[in-house]
């Protein structure tokens, strides 16, 4: 058994927000471009589990929407929740997490949410980050790095533009 | 007569800091790679002007090395400063220098420093940004965008990836 890779695929604007003021968003909309997914099905189906915090979960509860199919997805929380899709509700420091990913048998997770990826590069316990870059800059709102961060050196491994203005870099953690 | 086009070219970390704590810019090194010059002198080329923030100033004066060649240098300050290079010291909010910059000719703006940059941004006076993201996570520092500005649409323009892992986005503002 080895640690699973933790994955991180999320977007953000110019300015390194991943919401907008009020979780808002709806800056997203102006590079959807169907049948253009980003790479995400291709992502997605190169995990074996998602672990998300609390607020993005509530986000994507709240969208009414369930985005992971059958993929075992944890939750990150220390408040009780209602599991509608068998999704766990799980605490402990991002070591202790990670062993229990490892525990369950899972070679590679999807890390999503702002406070929990910060948690996990502090721990050094993230692989690979793909940063979708939207043309825009929101001002405020809820960052991804935040500034709370250690430092942490990356190795860029590839980036694409796409038409819709959006960039894609993605950079693997150096240990 | 038009206002001139403020122009910024700069560098950040992946999280969006321009130097480190203590304005340190050891993690510029990692991409230093003579002859490569990221397209700074092309760039450089095309401004007949600088306007620079008194920080960033300040900054450079300490380097000891004057990247600018004989092109007008403005510097925004309140506090008085010894001009070594016939630079000159301005105030005013964004628009009475953009209006003392078209007064003395100026077409392109050469515009540096991470205060500056938000104010301009938030009068709608910049016309383009060009960022080269450094594939590292500082986790502190002086940010660039800071999340203390106004929402900005921007029109991608062009990307591009080098050895290093520097990877230079160019943007233009929509207005």
């Amino acid at each position: 058994m080895a640690a699973p890779q933790f994955s991180v695929f999320i977007a953000t604007s110019l300015d390194g927000f991943i919401a907008g003021p009020g979780d808002d968003l709806d800056f997203l909309k102006a590079v959807e471009s169907p049948p253009e997914d980003y790479g995400y099905a291709k992502f997605a189906a190169s995990v074996d589990a998602l672990l998300m915090g609390r607020r993005t979960y509530d986000k994507v509860v709240a969208m009414g929407e369930w985005f992971y199919g059958d993929k075992p997805v944890y939750v990150v929380t220390n408040r009780p929740g209602t599991s509608t899709h068998g999704e766990k509700f799980v605490s402990g420091t991002p070591k202790e997490l990670a062993g229990q990913l490892e525990g369950a048998g899972h070679r590679r997770v999807y890390l999503d949410g702002g406070n929990l990826i910060r948690q996990f590069l502090a721990e050094g316990l993230v692989t690979d980050l793909t940063v979708s870059l939207i043309p825009v800059l929101l001002g405020s709102g809820i960052p991804l790095f935040g500034g709370t961060g250690a430092p942490c050196e990356l190795s860029f491994d590839s980036a694409d533009s796409y038409p819709t203005g959006l960039v894609q870099l993605r950079y693997r953690v150096k240990h």
